[in-house]
């Protein structure tokens, strides 16, 4: 027996950078996936930091103008940068939050490792291995000089693996609220050592 | 000879945290400084960090309707809060920033140390002491426990003093460009071993 169609989704996925920002967008029906259209958004020649921060604004405004995603999610930054790169990146990230909230957008996060794992399965799987299996899952040539994009259509593929797996863990949470990743016996064991039986 | 009447200018003073957002609004006629309004934004009690970047960019963004600035001052992050403090108060920052560059009201910033030498002369001055000298400068009445919003008029103030002081050095700029602050001459040889004429 067939499921009855559900609603069409959308989903946009950002990866938000200073000088670029990667985006994608991803319709869904049922379970079929689609790729709405991915692109980057160039911030290189924007010296002046308050140009650029509202260039991000309105340009995030204008992809949920234009393409009415439910769901916005973002790529969280890595946290070996230094307090400086931090301050900026929390910035361009607040700006886009911004324009998908101020819509009445609902908006998600997630950390680097996680959407690699959710696409292929490991979390330190190389960009390439990101795009070559996008390109396979969902029929999209893409051009190896512009991975940001891809980055951004990563984000709102991850989205969807998540938040319409039965466990669905990061729906709604800050990715630092989600399941442990990569935990192992060994370390189960080291941080609960009541729970081991010692057989002697 | 009087010097004509300038326009009045209205300056939205911030002081962005990530659990209270002070705020005053300074409005200048020549160089009367006048108080319109100062409070606080209390974010406490919103747990979700999305609908509190939403709450923030909501409620700048009604302040900016409201009072209609021409120009933004916020306080910029001390920087020596780490990673992941960082990146919560560049978010918080980024929707302040975002509400009014959406609105194409001037965004600038200053450091915390800036803004207390500015209206008391020392950067080291206590918030008590800033405090009180708002007060007899523009006497308004402050509150000691609710001293984030007197925080955020210290910045309106501030960027009144730097944009119209004719060396004007952070005007439109980010702090880090700004003029060195408290150099000194062992540092300068220290860092231009090549400039100090050694006399044997």
């Amino acid at each position: 027996m067939e499921r009855p169609t559900e609603n069409r989704r959308i989903i946009l996925g950002i990866d938000p950078g200073t000088n670029r920002m990667g985006y994608g967008i991803l319709s869904v029906t049922g379970n079929r996936l689609q790729v709405v259209t991915l692109g980057d958004i160039d911030l290189h020649a924007i010296r002046d930091p308050y140009r650029k921060l509202r260039y991000i604004f309105d340009r995030v405004g204008m992809l949920v103008d234009e393409y009415r995603p439910g769901e916005v999610a973002l790529e969280s930054p890595f946290f070996g940068e230094n307090v400086q790169s931090m301050l900026k990146l929390g910035r361009a990230q607040g700006v886009a939050m911004a324009a998908a909230l101020s819509r009445d957008v609902a908006v998600f996060e997630y950390a680097p490792r996680r959407i690699k794992q959710s696409i292929t399965g490991r979390g330190g799987a190389a960009k390439e291995q990101v795009a070559a299996l996008l390109k396979s899952m969902l029929g999209i040539d893409y051009n190896p000089r512009r991975l940001d994009a891809t980055d951004g259509l990563a984000v709102a593929v991850c989205h969807y693996f998540v938040s319409s797996s039965p466990f669905g863990e990061s729906h709604g949470l800050p990715v630092k609220k989600s399941r442990p990743k990569g935990i192992t016996w060994e370390r189960f064991l080291k941080e609960n050592p009541d729970r081991e039986v010692k057989t002697k």
